[in-house]
């Protein structure tokens, strides 16, 4: 589906979006049952970045990033730009003039199936991007793609207005309908973990805290 | 064409390397027309170098730096080594106790299409380098390769005496007679974005500024 | 070899593994005749860690991180864990938790030929990790695999007990049985090395210091 | 969406399906707009196969192949299961039993963004195969995954009762609702083909029959 | 372990060597626990060849093919060379040449991890070979490596006199004690197989087959 | 240097050419000093093809087959195209059409450092292909590249006029001046490779017939 530019999209309650973030990637993907993950190959830009933030969904050609200035325009506060290809690229279709843009809108973050660049600026500015490449290789403006509609970035479906967690681990998708309840069970999880931190710290072993120990006999495991 | 060393090279005058330098590699790309990028895999072994200098070549076996030491002679203060292999090679070319004789001639870098190591050491040093990969990976002495002829690094074709710019977005080469040209498009090219950048950020959109509105609608964009 | 613990292993002495420590990856993998390095994609997930410890070796199934419970209450003040896979697989086997118990039971660090997550944890923790990928994807706990026996990780076999030395540069392994022999060539490396550096420092060059000018003419080399 | 098995899915008629068959992954991927494409790396593992079918679709664990003995109850003549993985694997999932089992219900094909076996029986059989990899690695039957939902197959959605047609060229997918729609443009490119075909096959120039030399001119291309 | 030639071997009886080569490499990888694989990269020069032998290892420097000639010496009628490098390489170690010695000595085929070249000619001499590259770029006769110690080749670990087993799905070793169990268990499983390739082929489900209902039920699946 | 169409380019004798290509890559390849390869991914998109012709060059745009009109008008009987883009692509760039237009005006076959769809008509139409993929995705025509310019294909540099020579083993570039030399000493390499083809089919050893046991000794081969 090109040349269709979706202007409203639902969002998710921005509560539930900042919950979502301060949870992480990890966590929010246990918690929703173990999927939702983007590739591997998505990588920040620099260290330390988590956010979450409703997704604004690009399909662009290759090297070809005429409609992220579409999506500029339909960006709001706490919203984050998806990015996928109607075919591969490495090419660079984001860099700092892009992202003053984008800050100006509230955007809090790219994921793009493609190439970044001036990361040195996009660093200073801490606009975070998760790409699948740095490459300084321009762009053109020729071919049209579509906004808001559903795409495919890094093996992950994206829908517009998703809900989009990345950290350091990489990139998790929550959908629009299953935010809140992902949210309760991600800190559900968390309680639980930071009570097994303590105990791990202590010295006790996930064998006994778990009580593996019978079921690793029962399938065959010995001690020599 | 191997068992050369071409020993005096046309070097680009150093005012005109220092501001291709201060432009940065994204910017340099765009000035010369969109041309003249290494391959996005080469990545810089830590972040915020951004350098210039004259390439001084190194054609290489797989697996062995003899040249390396041979080229280090016709380096020059303000040169860059750049090196492709004869065959692809991710061994560890070059380490720490290079990089001091380097830069005991006044060397501001390296590009290499092959491994790299003491990485430690060289961030310490401040050395840059732009490389294939990091690799412990020891290399012989055994065949000859080549200095200063022409030689293919990371898909690009690098002469001796050739601008290097490198930086977080990557190596871009610009040709030696178009140097100084390129310089200036570079400068105007920044001048002019400083501008669009202050625009961008007083919320100004990018479908405006570039009056992108009514050629989206010509090419059939639809707004739902 | 899967569903076998081995419980007692041969550790070698923790002065000669900190001295190995000391020397670092590049070092080492020259001291002993130029072997023992890992595959160039395991990469640290912080810069400036350098570890050496014994290793307990891993073997585990694809995205199955049972057997790392297993292999924590075989650990002992100093040790590495050392994790191949069984089939490839990218998936995040270790995290905070994990960590977290390694640590109390005295872990250096974690070498993993597949994904590990919660990296901003493990390295607010300091405990330093080289891996294949850094991915969110859970794993299952359904299959046995065995510890402390020999295991394929990154290309290289690793025995339980054999040193494992890792920093920037990557991973290399020492055998148990030439660790102390390594080390003392080791130093002797370093010693020399610095003399080296001193004289690259002063502006000599490798032609002159390794007097390699006869036998690059010998070969054919021509200066034009 | 795991653990869920669609019983009942909406198939495209046999004689539409046949005609994209006939016409091939290149000219259908151009009849719908040049979109559809699995990723390059889905290879046949034996030449010359041209098939069309309805999706059956398979959400399956990394090496894990439970959900292939689900999904092949729910096959009917002219089906053609599609496999995409929760966590990426390139086990052998499939091999000569189940090729047996799945051709037992008319089943005409397997693309499988994993692993495949048995390649050899496979082509005896002349069952084709699309995959990632051919390799050998036994998978385990431990996790649900699910059969007819969505799923992402080497970077493209897929819905149960698309229309997958595949061949030398690779896969392409056609939405169920546009199938008709589809044929109908995919032949009229192929009748309008065989003319252009005749006349470049008489020496005429595709810059004469498309007209192309004005447009090239106004872009600025010089001949010297 | 370079400079060492081990001339004598413990080859396994040819009976089984035969026996094994007959069943293939998928069975015998089931046979012996899902153990053994080479790493999926290693592909065949050309289709339908199946052989099993004795390994002779070689373990051979980056792109220098010297070891080769040395371990054609080791061969005996029914050896299969098996190549592991020192540092990876895709250079052409091996062509028509070598292979005319090769068989002249006996020799049932090369598993390479590494290219390989003339090709062609390979293909008419009916001498197969699985490489991980095809590359003609020839190599140098400079650095020793050693023969007939152990090997790593494509992620798994070879010592000379296992058994090697090759065909269209990859590259499979045996080792030399556990070869005669193998066999009986490989030959189990192919009687087993016959029986239900002929039960699927009559249209018997997997799921009934292999009563797995009840478990699929038990871990929640649900039918809609 | 793009917008560029060099009309007039030197080509070799013909009977040079086709004394090249009765030789083959990996013969060529060493006779002119193991220089002038293309990267080892790109493959023949069927069996048994071997080639030679003069290069007519095309410099392409990302996704764009523009150029390659304009380039079959400059073709003359024996030539081969050569493709190298300005940005990475494995987009489909040519198919049956442009290679019935291609073989309209003699050329022998396409070397593409991108895509190529419509392999299975190319095979039927036996005209040979060397691509880094196969790929449907369909391209566009709306940026101008070069022809007969000199471009970087898979690593190498290629003039327009050069000789390129293709087979199983891949492709190689032979320079324009050096092209009569070089067939001299290929055919100069086969006589003598003819000669040891029958003592190596003997069963005469390399080790004896290159006289290589004292140099191995030399270097510290030891025999146990």
């Amino acid at each position: 589906m090109t040349g269709v530019v979706v202007q409203n999209i639902d969002r998710v309650d921005q509560d539930i979006i900042d919950g979502l973030a301060a949870c992480g990637v990890s966590t929010v993907h246990e918690a929703q049952g173990r999927k939702g993950l983007l590739a591997d190959y998505m990588r920040p830009i620099f260290p330390n970045a988590r956010i979450a933030g409703s997704a604004v969904t690009i399909l662009a050609p290759p090297a070809d990033n005429w409609m992220i200035h579409v999506a500029i325009e339909q960006l709001r506060e706490g919203d984050i730009m998806v990015l996928g290809t109607i075919s591969p690229s490495n090419a660079g279709y984001f860099g700092d003039l892009l992202a003053t843009s984008a800050m100006a809108r509230g955007c809090r973050g790219l994921i793009i199936d493609a190439g970044v660049r001036d990361v040195r600026d996009l660093t200073e500015m801490n606009f975070p991007v998760w790409s699948k490449a740095v490459f300084a290789q321009g762009t053109i403006k020729e071919t049209l793609g579509s906004v808001n509609v559903p795409v495919i970035c890094a093996d992950e479906l994206i829908n517009a207005g998703d809900v989009i967690v990345a950290d350091d681990d990489g990139v998790c998708v929550v959908r629009h309908a299953e935010a809140a309840e992902v949210l309760e069970k991600a800190r559900a999880r968390e309680t639980n973990e930071a009570t097994k931190r303590a105990r791990f710290a202590a010295g006790e072993l996930g064998l006994d805290m778990y009580d593996m120990r019978g079921r690793l006999a029962a399938k065959g495991l010995k001690y020599v």
